[in-house]
């Protein structure tokens, strides 16, 4: 179902990295018209081609060039808001939103482990949207007003690669060593003169998220609330030298015995709700299986398919659990603006959004 | 116990990559005097510093700089010789140097799995020589000539750091996840075009050493022969691009329960043969356990104690086996050139070279 | 003039990096039709797909990969050749290939400083198309073969700069110092080991290339030969470990008196014939005047335009000549592949190829 | 002349990158004693363990770690300060330190410029600290105390490998494009996502510095002022993805005719007080004459003679000036810290410092 008009979005904290993935994808979008770019008062008043470094590589749109920037105060003239706010202020702006009906779909950590929030992967848990009515009524929300998070970039193609693994053959245990782009440290991020030529195997937090959200993601909702997977999840994260792609090198055990053709077949025909209701930022296949056996690498990899699938290679047997291979995606699209997109676009595809219903 | 003269040695492929470690190494060691550089036919004839595009960051020795470079042919004027050989030549040539009565202490992996062929780690398992005399008899070598390996570069960390905790509290499964540099392939390797701001989920051949070595170096020498350590390993690798240093995220499962801090005192005091034997090239300390979060860093860490020390950091529990750790080493110091000649400097030490028992 | 049908096109050594930018780039071309893929006889009988090692960031085009390539023996069925060969073969298969009546598109240096050969930039010097009919009948080619060459990629951008100032003020010298990018050695090309965190101030033969062809491309055709420009260029040259652009440190002297903005304005207004006939490849404007202090910079600029514009930055006076100034362009696209293109749709919109006249 | 006793020393700014540089060079220094770190209010009172994050590549000194870091508060119980504060505060704190009679050797630029200030660079203008005497006089400082300043780490390079050819021949134009290592810009510097693969042409204030300071350095002592060199210097600055080492890529007019063959000796056999006095942080040479084509790099040859020599090659006529070469330095050791001791050292043996004379 598509929206009746073009949907009046916000997005706050346009200026920083992920701002600018928002403001870039939202350009040209079929069904949103950013028109609201809100950031911190120290840009506030200015053009958003004076307040913003603009990092993305293809050039800042022309169309929102000129928008001035407002402060973040929340304001009932939009129909959705993106939240890339900074964990340090996202946790409390993105509520007055919710307060005044606007729904929020967010990049933030603050909000993603309450248990009345949807965690969402479009196409692996559409179901937690089921989460809504009941957290816009226990928070006394506007109807309109809610809140949805997308997941720590790590932890979303890691839950995309086990998603259809865990519905065919149960998953028990992960283990799953991160190499993180710096991308993902936002902007300026790591200096140069301690990442070029390195590996720092540590990045705050990053550990417990990568083993905390798998859980809520690939858990089942019943009763306005999510059950959490019953898998364990091992995580070591380490941060590479790499602009964009987080690459992932997974072993797992099933529940159930599976062969290698079945475990691929699972991988390779996984398909979900964006896919099937057509939504604009949908990659065709959410799940790429890569054959070569030196593929994914991010450099080769990552931009393919919009930026917006999760590539999956070096498929083989483990010593120690059943399986193991290789994970990529794009950490500033699919791990984080572009997944808010989505999120946002299965909404509005489900009536939630806009008055469409 | 040292020798009682100069021994002379011969370095077999002294042209390359890891041969000119060899060559830095050697100039100023106490005990070995290089006094033959054997290479290809194509060097062969030249002076050292013709024949070979120096890539170690000192400068060329200049008292092996004028040496003439010669065959490979074996010759009995040579105390021990160290190969620096490429494993599609260094099967054969190796043989026919033992066959002369000189010890040959490899780096290549050709003999590394032969099963009375030592594979050695002097801390580790310096009883694995007591594989040489049956060797020379079997094979029918001169008593002084036989072959001694070391192992390939990501398993001699990942072997070392298991070592405390093997012969502590039993190792029973490992999950290995390596990020390597790229001086592990030689010279000249990768293409800045591939590897630059990239990661290679693949390197040939390279997982399945992980995984057979570790049980050879961690087994136990019985009647001339090594029954293979009783555990389990998983590896996947990664090439990323740095220099030198390779790390590796690590994960243990234990037979015997024990505390963190048990872990790391086994970790920390664990001392070996070279150490207690005063061997040149033994560092102070094995393992040397880091405790800030963020280490180690190959940039940081790896030429830290020469070269020759493993650096073991984030000791943590593991949701999935027991604990799980950080390891780096230098790969083409500890973990090529340097190794060797730590194994060629016990083997003196034990009386098996040069008449010095 | 449009041709009025699909022209049949051969790339020849299409399986190298530069012949992989012409078959991305004429996967889609309005009047290019790719008809063979021609290489050594080593790739000779596979598919295009099954010989080549893609290399370029976008996915193989479709409609090539399953293209049985060809060796490299000329044949009249072809409208025009690219050829993309390297030096060793270039000069003699060339020809073979104007001896049948086929113009060929050349991105190598065999030819380019023959005196009946253009050294085209079509908005530098088109006229130098005058030296065809000359060339063809004095060697013996049949009407419709001829030779045209591209110029060294860092002398392209060099000249493109240097064109709207000679021509206003003329140049009198030129002082100039590349940092050029690893694509430029082709693939495998430089060693990570050698150039990652590293200058190297030497690329062999490059520097008389830019002293000398930018004389010629610069020059005046007059009676059917180049009269090289009365200027002197000193070039110094290094690589860089950047994947794409040649970025250039160029300081001129003039010999007429010119201020700063007259010499901004020389830059910025420069437009020719590409713009002016709607070549499908020409960029907007052939020169991108860039006013930030720090710009061009290789990783932000060297896509716009779709590498087809040369940029142009920090215009400021000189103590030593009289203006100093920064030059971009993309070595692989408007550098090689994309500037032989450019060069062959000037020589069919002025009727050369193709009976379109 | 040795000092008869180790002197005390403070350093100023002893936490940051360029007084991390200090504290690791005077850790050993056979006459200096580091008696006092001294840093911001932030620092004062830890430890400068506690206060300092380590940069430099071998470890923290262990007998300065201990040292509880004090303020900036002039004190006369030191025989010499180094300085290594930033620009912002290093004008006036050095001030106050020369009115209590503690001379002062800063690697900062604010009082460069100044005519009664020394911009020191031992080999080429010893003669400068004539200015001394009536610096502290006119200044209303102790007799002890005064400022001498090392210049910019580009200019220092440049004006090493002018002053052979300056003195010899007189050099008249200069023309000079640094690709500057990252470290230059301190810590944190550069973001990798700016720097890496990416060369940016512009540092603030950096060109006019080596258009300057190269003046001051090369002139005259005269009658208790400087009479600038009459040369002049063209300046483009880059930025590269190095980390240490700044390569200059340089062209000269001579004032009087030179074979090239004599410019190479000029150069090579240069020699200067820091040598024939034998200080302790002397190279052996201050300029080393490279003949390969493409040599020195940053990677090969930057840490060669302790990072305190200046390597030149590539020397080749130019087209346009007279002479072309390339130009290599440690940034951070002659280039800042290392340069600043040296100077003292001369001060020392001069007999201007510790009532030594």
């Amino acid at each position: 179902m598509k929206p009746d008009r073009p949907l009046r979005v916000a997005i706050l904290g346009a200026t920083g990295a992920v701002g600018q993935r928002f403001v870039a994808l939202l350009s040209n979008h079929p069904w949103f018209d950013v028109t609201r770019v809100a950031a911190s008062e120290r840009s506030a008043g200015k053009t958003y081609r004076e307040a913003c470094r603009w990092l993305v590589p293809s050039q800042m749109p022309e169309g929102i060039a000129p928008l001035i920037v407002s402060d973040l105060t929340a304001s009932d003239d939009i129909d959705l808001a993106f939240s890339a706010l900074t964990a340090d202020v996202a946790g409390d702006v993105e509520l007055t939103w919710a307060r005044v009906g606007v729904p929020v779909f967010s990049n933030a950590r603050n909000h993603r482990m309450e248990p009345d929030v949807p965690l969402m992967i479009p196409e692996v848990n559409p179901d937690h949207l089921g989460l809504i009515p009941g957290q816009s009524k226990a928070r006394g929300f506007p109807a309109s007003g809610f809140l949805v998070t997308n997941a720590n970039c790590s932890a979303t193609f890691l839950a995309m690669a086990l998603a259809p693994l865990h519905r065919t053959f149960g998953v028990e245990l992960v283990s799953v060593v991160t190499m993180q782009a710096v991308s993902g440290a936002g902007y300026p991020g790591l200096s140069e003169l301690d990442i070029s030529g390195n590996v720092i195997p540590f990045i705050s937090g990053e550990e417990e998220k990568l083993e905390s959200e798998t859980q809520k993601i690939l858990g089942a909702q019943r009763n306005g609330a999510i059950d959490p997977a019953d898998l364990r999840v091992s995580a070591q994260v380490n941060r590479v030298p790499v602009a964009d792609g987080h690459l992932e090198s997974v072993s797992v055990k099933l529940r159930n015995t599976a062969t290698l053709d079945a475990v691929r077949e699972a991988l390779q025909s996984f398909s979900g709700a964006p896919q099937s209701e057509g939504l604009p930022s949908a990659p065709n296949r959410p799940i790429v299986v890569l054959d070569e056996p030196d593929r994914p690498q991010p450099k080769l990899d990552v931009d393919r398919e919009n930026g917006m699938a999760t590539f999956v290679g070096g498929l083989r047997p483990c010593n120690v659990l059943d399986y193991k291979m290789t994970v990529l995606g794009h950490n500033t699209l699919r791990g984080a603006a572009g997944g808010s997109i989505l999120n946002a676009e299965l909404a509005v595809a489900r009536g939630l959004i806009g008055g469409a219903a």
